[in-house]
């Protein structure tokens, strides 16, 4: 199974950095693991207005479109059309995914890359070998105040409002909570957790 | 009345464009109102290395902190502690803000700029002018399917998970939907009531 993880902290030692290399040793157990490095990749999360206009011809005239696409969203497409699992690895901040993540998905999950329209409008996956996509992330807030108070904001906005939306329906989140207060042991379990997880290849 | 709009949109002939106008208008009619256009201004989204390293060192070492910061960030610093009324006004993508939109919050919503601690360690706006935070946005989703089916995601992490955890209480979200299938009268009428809304100082 190929493996695609979208990774986005900005400090090395940071332990969303430890859960990268987790989920990619877990991964390397079942096949490939690719991995883009959104902060040191430089990658720009700014929609241009040449992106919008991709955005705008894409239904009707798609090769005007994949003409005004950036390079780097371009290779990012080569690298999702792989990819049979994908993951965001990233910390949540002010209760959402940090700027660079949301980039991503405003520029990457775009119509020609990660969609089509169907002949009525509705955005169908373009991702053929795409099969499951997971959310990794880091919070210092209880799960069930995140619940509770912000409705679960971010998985309702990147599943159902996202992934969901354009067809690919199985997606699955790992959030770890309250962990600036967590001793080493209970990072461990974590750690270990997301390995499994990770090598698994059945979901 | 002071007010300041944060403006995101990438393109210049977009309704969001001719909603920042009347919203100036209207704004206008009762004080100075400046803006700060995310795009043109080519803000940086991205939290860095060392605006985290900021973050961390704000409570107990602000002076270090501080020297950290960003220009454009402290230049808008210097424009929020003048602010009576903040505004924002963007595009929905994806169910959120865009990634513009979000890399304020996460660059210049942070302590020392927009907070600070108390000593018991919570956070207490230090933008003392502030009375009011409105929100304008424009998106294809009916308002009730975007509450019941995403929760109202962004009024959730913007305001209750935003704003009112620095301890601004009073925020108003203006929320124009299926905006692409309205005629001219709707749009009119739109603009009309987001000038009318920010020539208003009672609230």
């Amino acid at each position: 199974m190929k493996t695609l993880i979208v990774f986005n902290h900005p400090y090395d030692g940071s332990f969303c950095n430890a859960l990268l290399m987790a989920a990619k040793r877990g991964a390397e157990q079942c096949g490939e693991c690719g991995v883009i490095y959104l902060d040191k990749e430089n990658f720009n999360p700014v929609m241009s207005s040449h992106d919008l206009h991709a955005f705008v011809l894409a239904r009707h005239e798609p090769e005007k479109a994949l003409a005004l696409l950036d390079k780097q969203v371009l290779a990012y497409k080569a690298k999702l059309e792989e990819a049979e699992h994908l993951a965001f690895i990233f910390p949540v901040w002010w209760m959402l995914m940090p700027a660079l993540t949301k980039g991503f998905i405003d520029r990457v999950i775009v119509p020609l890359v990660a969609y089509d329209y169907a002949p009525d409008g509705t955005m169908q996956s373009r991702l053929e070998k795409l099969k499951r996509v997971t959310v990794v992330t880091t919070m210092n807030t209880p799960p069930d105040v995140y619940e509770r108070n912000f409705g679960n904001a971010l998985s309702k906005a990147l599943f159902q409002g996202t992934f969901e939306a354009i067809g690919i329906k199985n997606c699955h989140w790992i959030s770890l909570n309250m962990v600036s207060g967590v001793d080493e042991q209970q990072r461990e379990r974590w750690l270990k957790r997301v390995e499994e997880y990770f090598s698994s290849e059945t979901f």
